[in-house]
């Protein structure tokens, strides 16, 4: 039985897991830590596939998803935020040198894109936008039925597209994208602001303020809490906007841990959309709604990647 | 022999001529005016591909570049802004009922974008991206060796993008709009407004102020003039760094009336689209260069998408 292999590499750790070719259920599956002194990350990377290789069947492909901009064509990683080991690292040819076996490396927001519409909430939608929220903003889209990468795989990286000239600075440097408004990151920022200015809460008394900490406030009724929701979904509206007049898409996919509060900013998610909507037009027969693969949407597109033999 | 046949249909003409499978060089072109009392222009539409029609070679395909939001997998243009006539007209099936040949349609900008890049200046790159800078500023971006249209033909409106959201409203009546800051209709207004407010310049004795008389008095060195034009480059540089951050793309292709001034806003926009690039990755081997067709482009992208078959 020929099998596929999904490789899930994350700054913290990295997962992987067999299959067969056509089952979502895996064979084997293991992780690892990403990072142990005197063990460099692609040595144990191997040591974890080596974990879940099928002991008799052939392996037809190996499909990977890693952070940060790679170039899918040469399956060269630029660089991995977490894992500072990898500069410029052939993490595909060093791979494919070990197990003489196809090795196609998928960056993580595009992979998970890959996945939600392959297996998931996307599922037979031609023209898909994948946004996923939580620390910083990724995404992935896909475009009459094929992953956007561009001529470096650099493409498709719209939490980076600007929506306040004059907003805050985002973690990429560049002023006012949209992670630096609408991430969560950006939510806990703007409350921790508001809160400086005297703005009475009831989370002045949290001392680590995050999204999800500002979510529970928010549900229990804290209206700088519930403000902070509102206005990020006021930017995503009015960013997905933008996106429709760009890919005219026919769903939006939104995943990511703030996408779990959802109902704290839908309102105005949808309410600025369609107010900045440049026609009625992109809207007809628009679809949103949120991801279902949760933390295997990687994973999934990592196995698609290697199904399909291509982004 | 079997021929193809490229319509371009504009507001004010119509052109449509006919070509070998092999050559650029039309066997026959004719133009007619698209609107006349008492002759609807669908059928002056017919009467100029009579006029073309081979007389014993076969037609194998007719595609037709046309103006405004149009879906091309149904062949129905939505409007035409200067044909009030065509509301919601099917347009390829009326054509095809005449003459019982494949007819395909494709929205003016990005039927250019296909021209500059099968004939033009990105002949060779697999993923561009094109704007037509003149009264308005369309756009077409092709990914991956494929025009984007999106789901229902509507993708790809760059000019449509908002860039400032506290600037000038657009025509679309949206604020803050690419087209409403950096097309030539906008570079009119702002000198307007500063001559109104006072600014000297050797335009206040100009009656009928356009981005042309404007250019001219910037070429004698008028400064109002010049900044008028550096204002838009800088705001174009601006939106192209987002483009390039979505798409990835290895050529720019700048067209219209306005690039013919390339000169008085290269700098600023090159300028901007460097300070606000996500990262250096996507400047390494970017190409911004002039359109190649000028006014042949839409036909060319209709004689394109008639041998081809398909955006």
């Amino acid at each position: 039985m020929t099998t596929y292999i999904a490789v899930d590499i994350g700054g913290t750790r990295m997962r992987a897991a067999s299959y067969s070719a056509d089952s979502l259920t895996p064979l084997k599956i293991d992780r690892i830590k990403t990072r142990k002194v005197g063990s460099p990350p692609e040595e144990r990377l191997i040591k974890l596939l080596g974990r879940i290789w099928p002991e008799a069947d052939p392996v037809a492909a190996i499909g990977m998803t890693a952070p940060g901009p790679l170039d899918p064509t040469t399956g060269i990683l630029v660089k991995a935020p977490n894992i500072p080991e990898w500069i410029d690292f052939p993490l595909a040819d060093y791979v494919n040198q070990h197990f003489h076996v196809p090795v196609l490396l998928g960056n993580d927001a595009n992979l998970a894109a890959l996945g939600e519409w392959k297996f998931g909430a996307g599922r037979g939608h031609h023209h898909l936008l994948y946004l996923t929220i939580s620390t910083g903003i990724g995404s992935g889209v896909i475009v009459n039925d094929s992953l956007l990468v561009g001529a470096h795989g650099y493409a498709a990286e719209l939490g980076h597209i600007t929506v306040l000239p004059d907003g805050p600075i985002c973690n990429c440097g560049q002023r006012g994208h949209l992670e630096a408004i609408a991430s969560g990151t950006a939510i806990a920022n703007w409350v921790k602001t508001e809160i400086a200015r005297g703005i009475p809460s009831s989370l002045t008394v949290i001392e680590e303020l995050s999204a999800q900490t500002i979510a529970e406030a928010a549900q229990q009724g804290d209206q700088l809490a519930q403000e902070a929701f509102q206005r990020a979904g006021t930017y995503l509206g009015q960013a997905i906007a933008d996106f429709l007049t760009v890919f005219n898409p026919t769903i939006v996919v939104l995943g990511g841990g703030v996408s779990l509060s959802y109902d704290l900013f839908s309102e105005s998610l949808q309410s600025a959309m369609r107010q900045h909507a440049f026609d009625e037009n992109y809207l007809d027969d628009l679809t949103i709604t949120l991801a279902e693969l949760g933390d295997d949407a990687g994973l999934m597109g990592a196995l698609a990647l290697a199904r399909d033999g291509h982004c």
